[in-house]
């Protein structure tokens, strides 16, 4: 079994290693500490080149699991990464390129932190959890649940995609759709969660799905030949992708696998819906922005989180790391979404609005012209299907 | 570059590589053959270890493209093989696993041929394809086409799922709805392509597709280790995919990277249009069976080829390799798609297929209790909505 234990990002106070996600002493969140230097004795450049395994469980040391057998696994990580071509008018050396993570199970990035977080489960003998998800989060906790043979409750705003809706019903879950946000599907499931005996794995609820998600990183730096790019584009809801990954590469400079600097992140949000970009234009700091207004036209997508679950924490992960936040509107999300259509990409509103705040930043921030940029596709378009795709 | 030349299956003549698939002489299907003794200097069980690519080009040695530079990728191969877990209640040491070919972009194992085929219309500079088809090669055609600045135009059957139809809008490719089947889509092809300059990349008209398919195989070997299966379980339309995996094995016999037997393959169809099993049962032979009437009940899946542009070929490969073809109701192929969501995975009807007509056989078939078994999942349910899914 790997070491490994918690920490809370606020108080600091080690603890067991436990599913539970926030801190018994100041309610912060915990993030998994790993024993680095027992990780590094196997954990090598050479030794992962050699791995066969190409799902995100080839990285089993820096997982919190107990066996690698107990990894409840559907071919999630390994998504490929591909250089776009010649965006803009920039005749500059920048090479940007798009994560597709709507390749994982699922059609979504949410397939790697549900992967790990059901193995978790699964070996502490949970037989029922719930998730409040604007859609993808639900549908992979379906899947996922299903494989482990884990009764899976899922609580969706109901203007949530109906294609969504129904992924998750094939693979058996639960589902419920709630008048609201994805916090009220969230209060639905605290206040009924002691009387049906539900574990919650909504965001930063348990210690694993940052970890899933963490393996993004991890698989980056490897797909770039152990190097870190410059810039990291990322469509921010609840926050735990960005999380994750600046764990994983804080975890990868400490073992010495990638030198340099932290990648700049650059969140995305859509305009009418953005406390992180608020949050980072407020001088007074993250908590007085998440009271912003939610505007009800903003569309039913990952984005739309109005009260992430620890905002601070993805704010200092972004002034850390020299990033920014940007919103975008509807129609540059459709715009960025027929534009990579037109190389080949399905990509869903979350992944396009990535290109779409590129297309905006590239110009206004201090940027190195040879920069390496890339943009994560968290999902493809069809799940949003029949809102329009193509026109 | 890779020295190849083409061999007619009909009139065996060999001929120059070219992209036109039909044998000036007889008609007859033209495959790529290639120097093994050249492929064997560096497609190696251990040089394929050490590389880093994932998709299907790391096999370039047997792919007919001039520069593994004119790849057109989209991040094609390299789909997981998961095991099923207690099917039925054979108590035996049975394995059987599925290959989710859902999970190559545009989400169906036709991303492979459409990579090599559009990387050979790219290298000859080739401005304007057309394809008939029942949905899912269009719409791989289509981001293909698009990522290499060629124009597409796609021919499907009007009752071809509309979520498809939207996909290869948003590619950009100029999709045009047929009253009837695909082979009367190809007719309206073959009509106009000289006046409009389209090369037509329907079935086993050109000569990249079955190469991109082949990858199926020779990734499945690798993934078993070097070891064929015993048995493959494949939802046949027009066959390519069939065809493609049993010149796969073919060759790496040849080369020695696999020891042993064919696998025995199994082709599963739709009740009401099953033109190789009436083939297969009919002791006259294929030519006959073509003949048979259209159900036009059967759903509009990729299983509805009414007629197969090479049928012979397809039942001469069945008996090669010891195997079957067999129909499955649409009740069943709606029943396994229910099995398989409560496993976590989202299949197509035709994906579905497989595990219904194996269902059925497994018992009738004379099968080693320690097969191993591999169905291949070629599309995912959610291309297929709203068509009920989950019920
Ligand atoms: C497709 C997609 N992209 C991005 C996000 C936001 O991700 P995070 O919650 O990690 O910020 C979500 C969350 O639902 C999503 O479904
Ligand atoms: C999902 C799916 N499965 C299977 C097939 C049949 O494949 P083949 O034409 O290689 O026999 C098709 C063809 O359209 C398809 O789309």
């Amino acid at each position: 079994m790997n070491k490994c234990w918690l920490r809370c990002v606020k108080c600091s106070r080690q603890s067991e290693f436990q599913l539970e996600g926030r801190c018994a002493q100041c309610g912060g969140t915990l993030l998994v500490d790993y024993d680095l230097e027992k990780v590094r004795s196997t954990f090598t450049r050479n030794s992962l080149s050699q791995r066969k395994l190409s799902s995100l469980w080839r990285y089993h040391e820096l997982l919190p699991v107990r066996h690698l057998d107990s990894a409840v696994s559907l071919g999630e990580g390994g998504t490929p990464l591909i250089r776009l071509q010649g965006l803009g008018s920039t005749p500059d050396k920048k090479q940007i390129w798009i994560k597709r993570e709507e390749q994982n199970p699922t059609g979504s990035f949410k397939a790697r932190g549900f992967s790990v977080s059901v193995s978790l489960l699964a070996e502490r003998g949970i037989t029922k959890v719930a998730v409040p998800s604007n859609g993808n989060a639900a549908s992979a906790l379906a899947a996922y649940a299903a494989r482990a043979g884990i009764e899976a409750h899922v609580f969706l705003p109901s203007d949530c995609p109906p294609l969504i809706v129904e992924e998750c019903k094939l693979y058996g879950a639960h589902a419920t759709l709630v008048d609201g946000m994805i916090h009220d599907a969230g209060k639905v499931i605290e206040d009924r969660k002691t009387e049906q005996g539900w574990f919650n794995v909504g965001t930063l609820r348990e210690t694993g799905r940052v970890e899933g998600k963490k393996t993004m990183g991890i698989e980056l730096a490897e797909q770039l030949g152990w190097r870190l790019p410059d810039i990291i584009v990322y469509p921010t809801g609840g926050g735990s992708g960005i999380i994750g990954m600046w764990k994983a590469f804080h975890e990868l400079i400490a073992l010495g696998m990638v030198e340099g600097e932290l990648p700049r992140f650059i969140s995305v949000q859509e305009e009418g819906c953005q406390p992180l970009v608020d949050a980072m234009a407020d001088a007074a700091g993250a908590s007085k922005a998440i009271k912003c207004e939610i505007d009800h036209s903003v569309s039913p997508t990952g984005l739309r989180v109005p009260l992430p679950p620890n905002l601070d924490l993805v704010v200092s992960i972004l002034k850390e790391s020299r990033g920014t936040a940007i919103s975008v509107s509807k129609d540059e999300i459709k715009s960025a979404q027929l534009t990579l259509g037109k190389q080949g990409i399905s990509s869903s509103p979350e992944g396009a609005a990535t290109l779409a705040g590129w297309l905006k930043l590239q110009h206004t921030t201090d940027v190195d012209s040879a920069a390496t940029v890339v943009l994560f596709n968290t999902s493809h378009a069809m799940k949003y299907y029949p809102v329009g795709v193509s026109n």
